[in-house]
């Protein structure tokens, strides 16, 4: 796959066959995360990698969404520094989630809405929160890469020049 | 390049040559950002197509470090609507950057401080805001990507399973 067809094939996806992710593409997503541009080369972000599956399960109970987390091989918490941007996360999150995808390995975030218990759940000081946090597995086969949601047609969310 | 290539390579990037983007390169552009996942699917982004001189120079006006929106060919306002989250917008920017730079087109995303200021000068609704701008374009010859800004080391940014 190309990379656009890499970005536009992405799907957000729950489901994950139980298998490992291999320690070489957990770098290279690391490192696609590491590599985000960031405001005023902030670099914000910090990442808490996570397999065992009581310190997930610890975590998971932070958010009110979180079933994905527990079948999900690899969990990475996406940490935001206080004061910077959610829109930065948000960019290395993407790059994490597109370099899985290039290797096959899908993923989808999940947030956490009890910052404190999130927080105390991963042991990060006070100017850290769980901004995100990312699933990442091999898709089970059969299962639909998504939820069949739609997005909508381009020319509903485009505007020329003004709104 | 391969997508990770093309991932870990991005550097954002504030000077461009004076040559338009071609529509089919933009349209890419604009499906990779339509495609993001978000938020259960609320698809908050829109985007507005700038490549009117005057109507960016309004826009840029109201933001503080705004200058290389002048010199791109291409810009594109990410609005956001009220009450999701700037982590997908950060991801359908990053998207949008990422099917860019593998057509070899650059890109920086330039935030926009004076939010009503920013609003009035696209002519959004009440429940949008700017919430960032890309600025895409051919890259200068001899001019470095970025600013020579170092990333800090993988070690340095990541935790296993806890902070």
């Amino acid at each position: 796959m190309d990379v656009y067809e890499t970005i536009i094939s992405k799907r957000d996806t729950r489901a994950y066959l139980d298998r490992p992710i291999p320690e070489d593409s957990l770098r290279r997503i690391l490192n696609a995360g590491r590599m985000a541009g960031s405001s005023k080369n902030s670099q914000p972000c910090r990442f808490i990698v996570m397999r065992d599956r009581e310190a997930i399960a610890r975590l998971a109970k932070a958010g009110d969404f979180t079933a994905p987390m527990l079948s999900a091989p690899l969990v990475v918490a996406v940490m935001l520094e206080e004061g910077w941007r959610p829109f930065d996360a948000g960019r290395a999150a993407q790059n994490m989630m597109l370099a899985a995808w290039a290797e096959g390995i899908t993923s989808c975030p999940v947030g956490i809405q009890h910052v404190d218990e999130g927080r105390r759940a991963v042991g990060a000081p006070d100017n850290f929160e769980v901004h995100m946090v990312i699933c990442f597995g091999y898709p089970q086969p059969g299962v639909p890469l998504g939820r069949g949601q739609m997005r909508r047609p381009l020319d509903e969310i485009v505007h020329m020049e003004r709104w």
